[in-house]
């Protein structure tokens, strides 16, 4: 009697969560330092002073009727508004208060746009790998995925983006920095790509929404430069989290932004407040809302994240694994040396290290790393990592 | 090209905001105590004290990355087990922290809980009047509202959900203290409908749920019984939200617990689980989660909604107002002196009142009056009250 799909997508874990499930058993068996355990992508560093600070100062003077109260369903103004210039700033946009919808994290970003904009039947379009849950927003609000791999480099492979795109194309979804290659798509990639949307757009005579999931923006390394979509192309939607840039992945609190240039703007933007409302958003939390204009250009220490980085790439490599070299977000992609995701990160398993095998995230043949981790765990893992490529060698 | 559905839905607004926005119009023209706006349901209390001062306490000594990172989808193991804890000694349960999902508000409780037991052309019962987004909820997961006038205290109609209920009856919503009117649903009534639901299920060979709203619940006057659903039976599920009970309301945090008699148990609650990943909330925010367990039986102070409520009964009746005396919530349901609510709304409009016409919630022939307001805001809207009754008798 209860909805089956439902109930399948409660029931399963994702690969992700068992792997990190066996972790915890796994750690109570033989000492939590004797697990390498890099499944999740879950910030390790602590977030900015100022986020506390600024939490307390607003929960000690404010007054509580108006701070925890109902904002507007789009967020309340002047966060928006705060929001909007410090993106001019940064990005030399020209947005503004009403572009920006407040959203409850990155995941309600994605599906209150997916909602917005795709209809029962609609394709909405993904490059590989991905992040395993845009295949259940994506068919929750009726839509298609169309899976497109992308390049050994993993940048967009344009002509095979050009091949799956048809008449029932409503959208497309980028992630970049990428989870979990810890690719950043180019900028003449991304010019490509925007070229390729707007040709489409003409030859099918509908809009095609470039779905941009952004929670990874500030995650990047070697002065890695990543493209504002908007500026490339106008029917862009942004979706952006805090978890990650201000590790808060807990509180929940991001935005929608709908470029002012969108050919159908206010329709756009509506559309997104409706999901929202239908979706049972109502608002996101109103004392994290408030708390970004005091934390706008401020992020956790990437430093530690980037150390973790150059440990791993100069070991690993040492030792003789190959990946491609990761520039932004909190991830590696390690190939698996018998070519099998499944059998590298279970024989992983043996010598301790969990490592995430690639076939959910839609690609063969690798195994993701979150180093989103304690540096000491890395040092301690070193000689574990260094006995199971040896192990291949037998 | 973009969801029309959605598009509509955000850019109607509902009437209780458009009221609103005339509201403050209306504020910035003539004078901020020249206009007595009932309009809304946010409470005007500010939260108990305990509020602020654990969130202070958290934020000063607890570890950053736990206090603001993931928590399991279902929410914090500690928090539910606490909020488990709490329901069995205040009710008499015996429920344990797997019956309970921790939710963004009680919208979400609500979307989830549709989302897990509708299926595509399946009917939910709803009492009316009732609160406008039900229909919203409901039809966004494909089922089909099916209203059901109340009698004219307010209590459900049992004979008329009899003849409503059907082969495609999924579930049933009912909202006790009741947002518009204040009634209470009495004991007799439940165990009515109790009846009712345990025959039809087997009758109709199917699950037909209890889906109970209770953001309310403890918002009760003159010592009014608020009977706890589950004991009477099994299939229910309970929403709750801290909203209005902590003053709380843009924060958004509440749960869904799962009658642990309930049928299918396991794959209700799994079900719940998978249609809160799939609509995008990830888990609730995890630092209101954890102000949970501090906060546990405190309550905004009742006591000036009470006074409020006492002094319009008052007032009112003697000015010759009529309408089924309020027991709970912060909200009365006045007759509308000419049988027509709207002309009722905008003739109060005239005289600076602003409520909300009944049409909205399902029902003909009153206007909702919000008083969670300040006391000094009705004692200075009673005489814009007479005149408005006398000039129903010129």
């Amino acid at each position: 009697m209860i909805n089956e799909k439902m109930r399948a997508l409660g029931a399963k874990r994702s690969v992700i969560r068992e792997l990190f499930e066996y972790g915890k058993k796994r750690k109570a068996e033989i000492g939590e330092e004797n697990v390498y355990d890099f499944s999740l992508g879950n910030p390790s560093v602590p977030a900015p002073k100022e986020v506390n600070e600024a939490l307390i100062k607003m929960l000690s003077e404010g007054d509580s009727v108006a701070l925890h109260g109902y904002t507007s369903a789009q967020g309340d103004a002047a966060v928006r508004a705060a929001i909007a210039d410090y993106i001019n700033k940064t990005q030399g946009e020209s947005v503004n208060a009403d572009c920006l919808y407040m959203s409850v994290g990155a995941a309600a970003a994605l599906t209150c746009s997916l909602t917005a904009v795709v209809n029962e039947g609609e394709e909405v379009i993904v490059p590989a790998p991905y992040f395993p849950e845009y295949k259940v927003f994506i068919e929750r609000c009726g839509g298609v995925i169309r899976e497109v791999a992308c390049d050994e480099d993993f940048q967009l492979d344009i002509s095979a983006i050009e091949a799956a795109i048809c008449e029932k194309t409503a959208a497309i979804i980028i992630n970049s920095p990428n989870n979990p290659t810890g690719a950043v798509l180019c900028e003449e990639n991304i010019k490509a790509l925007a070229a390729l949307l707007k040709k489409s757009e003409e030859k099918y005579s509908r809009t095609i929404y470039l779905i941009a999931d952004e929670p990874y923006r500030e995650l990047v390394y070697d002065g890695a430069f990543v493209p504002y979509l908007t500026k490339y192309y106008d029917d862009t939607l942004v979706c952006y989290s805090y978890s990650k840039s201000l590790s808060l992945p807990g509180e929940r609190i991001g935005y929608v932004l709908v470029c002012p240039r969108c050919k159908d703007f206010l329709e756009t933007y509506q559309a997104i407040c409706g999901a929202g409302r239908a979706l049972g958003f109502v608002c996101a939390p109103s004392l994290l809302q408030k708390l970004i204009p005091y934390c706008l250009g401020k992020t956790a220490e990437v430093e530690i994240y980037d150390r973790n980085r150059r440990l791993l790439l100069e070991k690993l490599t040492e030792y003789g694994y190959e990946m491609v070299r990761p520039e932004g977000a909190f991830y590696m992609f390690i190939k698996s040396p018998s070519g099998d995701a499944t059998e590298f990160a279970e024989r992983a398993k043996k010598h301790e290290i969990l490592i995430v095998p690639s076939d959910d995230f839609g690609c063969k043949g690798y195994a993701r790393l979150s180093y989103c981790v304690k540096t000491e765990q890395i040092e301690r893992a070193l000689p574990a990592f260094k006995a199971l490529i040896e192990s291949y060698k037998d």
